[in-house]
């Protein structure tokens, strides 16, 4: 867990000058936004790793696996709620690395809507995986995909 | 998820000659192993995470919750059972910054009990802090420090 090690020299040195001037919220340090975008990083990063079988299922690069899906699907789903507890920590205002719209912290209501409705489709995904049926679940881990999209076009930068 | 990104310039070129020069694992590529490295490191990052809320009871920095505590051992146990499915990557001989020993891979059996004790040991808190019971959820959480430390002082870099 030694990846901040990495942004050193200059770059590290003007992002802690950037924070000091422009940090909004007092009540964190730089070191705990940093930590907080970790944990946030953390989730999408393993959300995208629970994807990659789906994807590889939809676009018929690995043969269908109701098993495996189903697994997927187990994992987003207790991984999801995970992203409202994350971004309870307010980065804003630090010059830290982060695809994170400022907007999330504008719209927290919708902002957790969203993140609600991928734990719902994921569980919809274990349901359909558990059935057995290969079109049904196929179509569920395409919706669990697009619950995904839902929140990058709102809430990350591109 | 733009780690890598900073890991630019004269470190970057480096680290791709010696990867060129050193990788034993000719069925994957810088790029792969750099992904399954993260893997790992999102999972003890979220570890950790759901660690906190426990060690800050264990010391008594934080007010006894049975509730978080039960919500911790259950994120522990959910997350856990991923280790061993991104240690199957063997990113040995790539020079990319990772703690996990090259000894991983050559005890994967005992690599896997350790990660399944942590998971035994996660359940365990659950069943504890369901009970309500503060001191036997204190001493199960305390469990789970030691099943973590168990597989660190085996198989991390200091």
């Amino acid at each position: 867990m030694k990846k901040s090690i990495v942004k050193t020299g200059f770059v590290g040195a003007f992002a802690l000058v950037a924070a000091t001037a422009f940090a909004q919220n007092s009540d964190i340090s730089k070191e705990q936004a940093e930590h907080a975008i970790e944990t946030r990083q953390s989730i999408f990063h393993l959300q995208g790793w629970a994807m990659g079988p789906l994807g590889g299922m939809l676009k018929r690069q690995i043969e269908f696996d109701a098993n495996l899906a189903k697994q997927s699907g187990e994992r987003i789903s207790h991984l999801a709620p995970m992203i409202t507890d994350a971004f309870q920590t307010d980065t804003r205002g630090f010059d830290i690395e982060t695809e994170a719209l400022d907007t999330i912290w504008e719209n927290k209501d919708d902002f957790a809507k969203k993140a609600d409705r991928l734990v719902q489709a994921a569980n919809e995904l274990v349901a359909a995986a558990e059935s057995g049926d290969q079109g049904k679940t196929l179509r569920a881990a395409a919706v669990v995909g697009k619950a995904c999209g839902a929140c990058h076009d709102a809430y990350r930068s591109d």
